[in-house]
């Protein structure tokens, strides 16, 4: 049999084509000359499968859809403190293009209006990088999310340059108010060449994924992003990338997403997929007019919602196996907090007489932080009950296990020893 | 063994305890006198069970907390369209006695602010309720929730309505926009009763985590809340819950949450867990100030952010077992997207010569409509392909097993069949 | 001959029926009930005398055109810093029924919004006046402007209070500010009180005609308020007494005025004349359609324009007259800032041998007080050059003329005498 | 003798000297260089004298001061109705480089912020006229106002363009709305070009009187400006001139008035003076501390308030002479509404049997508009009573006296022929 996913995403595209109109943007040549009628969407999962129907191989100019990514990207070169102190984290409830700037600190409010994006471009590197090298920087990190090389199209560049008066607006304000200090013009053509770089709706999946993953590739298994700023960004565009509609749209749709000018909408739902979207026809609000009711579609039919994510880990053991002188704990799954706090209750019946116990952790996916703390607070309880713990980790799940007192469980190496 | 949970809360709130201060609320006379070093926190899974610390138990009024209960209800009652037409769902930017009335509509711009909490009250039921039977609607749902009976502190009741101006002001409004048409009075008398009902942490966290577990009540059984009204509240609550500072308390915390001025805090983590507090002691925001820090401290310590929700169902195939006359899929926990899309990735490994292939949902806690719909076509899909589809589901998880086709697998009432 | 000014506004009145609309108020029966056609207008200029033309004599409610005169009582009862402290004078540019509280202080922006209308009423007589003693200051007062006892009508009264939820919600929000601290419905019916009392536009014209007038009236000769609360009140009203559209009536209309949700209009031209009028149906700001349309008219056909006030007292002196053994300089109109530098101007050039300089201010209407220093200055300086100073001074309008220095001018008891 | 009026004024230089402070600007060196100390003060009336104390012929830039002159110069040049399209006249309620823009149509809120006098400038002259056309249209406007030609300063125009983001960023923004099509910078140069424009407190004061005296200058004679435009700058001033204190301003000062950051300002009082200012320490709003108190001693002072303007024209009729073939009727001063009416007023008493009745208007200054018709009406109400009548005009104050129905008053070409 065949999966019948890229079947369904068809469906959902026919559907859409039929019913959903929209404009295209054409306050520059290049975009207005887009084929209106493109239309592609792409899944990508935590595991590193990818589904496609459509033009999910057009290419398109990323626009405001970078900004999420630049912002991740801003907080691994300079931290996540020194950007807050240049850019907000608040929803504005005004438009992508309101200049939104906070009362007193004078701050854009978020990274995802721009404002706070070519703001955002500024910090990247460090305060004496030059123009072409936050380029080159964004460049680079959009093009390892995506797992191929990406490039700027500088007859887009161009053009936006050409009609980028409400930007440079933004860029003499924040120069004013000493958000930043490169000259405006600089600063506006240094966002626009980012805005500037070509995707597919594939590659804005498979850039998802990687966020939903926890910064870890699916495809190549590399941290690309440290987890933590995965999850200021993904928080930011959570709260803020949608613009105005932010409520509507967290109760509506519940995926975090971010849209752009072009046409492009991407997705992510932490620990499922990443959705990348292609469609140039706009709505009113800017956004990608079949992106959007795809997106309500996707969550509605495929039940993506943040708020209706289903018990997670809800069998974290697969089995507590017993024999005469054993028992064995099996673990599976990522180990979180919930699933660490159902298996510390489920160890609380290990009440027989002192005995070995077995963690076998070969099914574990990883431990979490949290799960991992949890996991060897149990042991260390366990062995002040008198047991004797033994570790199974073929994939070193669990280095350095100490049980926080000095003891370490006893390491089973050897498959064959632990099915004994 | 004991589980850790209740000792690493006792941690927390000492730590607390120690360094963190506060005023009490002072407004009236029963908020003035509460003790302020009280503090207690409860944390209740999805799985029913509940761990507290410190004053888990002592009674307040709920206040502002009952808002996401009282809007879960409101859409009960009246259909969440109905329920739009009166109030938003978009954050507000502003602290929570703001107007907030949108532009055009005059809606309140959310239920979370009092403006729209005040609207929500007067949604229970129908139109021509009762303001009694429309605050004995909102009581009892809390106490359903709650699993037992709350009750209302007349004493509070009575010093709020001394002081009520703002919400007066705000009733009037409302009124004058034909928002509702209510007494001004009766429409605070009876949103100021349901501030009155008297919880504890406990009762909170409880409460909590039946909205963390799509609404089916970890500890009855009951479908309390259907799912998508819990995931309407939750959404709105993750939006607008923490007023002005929803972006702040989005990437720093990651819980969605709700506070009220007597020291109480919600949060809820969806398909985790739901948190309790009480801490009277208030911040310059009017937020429980140990309250807020806790959530910090959680969040942190424990990985309970939204945002960095782990890997979703990722071993939703328990077993894939051979035997020379059939194939067994052994399914296991919540089987939504992300699962049954792993799940179909993997059926397709099965091109064998035609053969039984047995579904085994017996250690499946439950089908998400996507996971249903999508396990039920990998079954035609194999079909499809020649084989013989049977089905163990000794608990009815997939009831009218219908394949979309008109067939319907072949029904294996008897594990020792199965084992066989 | 008889003055052709009435048979002009019976033109203008003629015109404008013909071409301008406008829908009557109907929120409150007594509103609606009005006879929609009625159209009235009159002028009552500095010196008493009043022009009127069609239904000058029907009465109304005053409503909001009340403002003004009870802003100014208020600052004849307690001061206009204490005034201040609990209502600002900054246009809101915002319409009539808004909130507009400053954003620290919460003062509401201006006496002219219902806000600061409300708050004024309360600052009447005293803080601890009762409500009804507020009530009979406002009809006092208003009384007193007019000329007549005027009456309040209690069945307007009652069926504004029947849909006063906006006055109300405005009452209790600045109750809860502290701005004021009686009960928000005592607030409320008095304010509403002072908006039944019933006028005439005559009544409106002679009213005005007093403030124009510095606050001395012109029937009746009595200093009915003060000229430095004449001044903050009208130039409140000049600020922002029609409302959102401060600039285009000062620009287009160019005469402080304020209208009423009944169909009043007040105009108040400084030094010139009061403007009453009384035209129902309401545009879509809620201003008498027709009463906008006759400021206009008036403004552009009789040059009424607050910036095109020609030259003031461009003839202070009447003569000099030259005889064998004196001086006469014979003043004459209102002596004020303009008038009396032209008079020291001209005064210079007395620089013949030491005689007799001989004031005659039997002409003078009156002096201002920098008119009266002024003068006595230009008199000190005339006694150093060796001149006698002489006044002829027979209505008292330069009462203890002491020029500076101790020194007095020799009075000229007599008219003949001075003739000699 | 010698007027006191500059004594006077050398006296509140000295009080305030002592007493109030402020800093200079110095966000550019030229500003930063200003000697703070210069204090310096000027009086023009409308009849062409000056007064001035202290350091009122030093020279410093114009900066905003020009605006109200500049906005004249634009709709003399494109017509108030084109100006209008652009430009606003509602006060802003804000700082003077808030962007206030209108909502829906993008005007900037007035032309006295910086939004609004950059468009301004731009409408100057035509829309295809050079940039440095406009610039000199403005230099040459000014000059001709100040009766002396003006220079620009190159080396302020070059410092304030090194800072001019916040201008530049308006630019860009007005540009992006479609206010106006010129490049930022160049519109951004322009306007500053027109800021660097040099000149003393005595050309300022000059300047107002030329607008005190609808548009006449008092010392050339010439109409430098036509009556209806003065009147829309100086409403737009008195509205929106001191930014967001329009209120307070007005109420305090009475004076409509426009202050510049170099610590120049200027006021105008309709019909009476022009006053300038020059002192460079700035209070924090960015007016010159000294000279805002200036101006509210020279109100409280000399009664100059827009709202205290003591009666107008109240002497028209200097004299009514009977003797027994002829009434004499003397006029003087300036004959608008309120004088005229009283004229028709005292016309009314000649009842006597027919005889002939004498205007003489020797004394008079002008007839505004509508003073010439009603005096026109008069004549012929008096003719239709059998009345012959004949005119006194040698300076030709009432050309072509049609009483509007065919006939014109006897001419009187000789004074004997009148004395007699």
């Amino acid at each position: 049999m065949h999966t019948p996913v890229p079947e369904y995403l068809q469906e959902v595209l026919a559907d859409l084509r039929a019913h959903v109109g929209g404009a295209v943007a054409d306050y520059i040549p290049d975009l207005a000359a887009a084929d209106r009628d493109r239309f592609g969407v792409a899944l990508a999962t935590t595991s590193g499968r990818v589904h496609t129907a459509g033009d999910a191989d057009v290419e398109f100019s990323i626009q405001s859809v970078s900004k999420p990514f630049v912002y991740a990207a801003a907080i691994m070169d300079r931290g996540v403190e020194r950007v807050l102190e240049s850019v907000g984290v608040e929803p504005s409830g005004e438009a992508f293009d309101e200049l939104s700037l906070e009362h007193d600190s004078h701050r854009p409010r978020n990274p995802m209006i721009n404002a706070g994006a070519i703001t955002t471009h500024q910090l990247l590197l460090s305060d004496d990088a030059t123009a072409a090298a936050r380029v080159e920087r964004a460049r680079g990190f959009l093009s390892e999310l995506a797992g191929r090389e990406l490039r700027i199209n500088e007859s887009i560049l161009r053009s936006e340059l050409d009609t980028a008066d409400r930007n440079l607006a933004l860029a003499h304000l924040l120069r004013n108010y000493g958000v930043f200090s490169a000259a405006a013009h600089e600063a506006v053509e240094g966002y626009t060449a980012q805005c500037s770089i070509m995707v597919t709706a594939r590659d804005l999946a498979v850039m998802g994924s990687c966020l939903a993953n926890g910064g870890l590739h699916p495809q190549t298994g590399a941290q690309v992003v440290p987890s933590d700023v995965v999850r200021q960004a993904l928080s930011v565009m959570a709260a803020a990338g949608m613009y105005d509609a932010a409520g509507s749209w967290f109760s509506e749709v519940g995926i975090p997403a971010k849209s752009g000018v072009s046409g492009g909408m991407l997705g992510v739902l932490p620990g499922q997929i990443g959705i990348g979207l292609f469609s140039p026809r706009l709505d009113a609000h800017g956004n990608s007019a079949r992106g959007v009711a795809a997106f309500r579609r996707l969550s509605a039919d495929m039940n993506l919602h943040l708020m209706t994510a289903g018990p997670v880990g809800s069998a974290p053991i697969r089995a507590i196996e017993r024999s005469t002188d054993r028992i064995t704990v099996v673990l599976q799954g990522a180990i979180q907090f919930a699933g660490a706090e159902a298996v510390l209750d489920r160890l609380q019946s290990i009440d027989a007489e002192p005995t070995t116990v077995l963690f076998d952790v070969s099914r574990v996916d990883r431990f979490l932080d949290v799960g991992r703390r949890m996991t060897l607070e149990g042991m260390r309880r366990l062995r002040l009950d008198g047991h004797r713990i033994a570790l199974y980790d073929p994939d070193g799940l669990l280095p350095d296990p100490d049980m926080g007192d000095g003891h370490f469980p006893e390491n089973l190496p050897d498959r064959e020893l632990r099915r004994s």
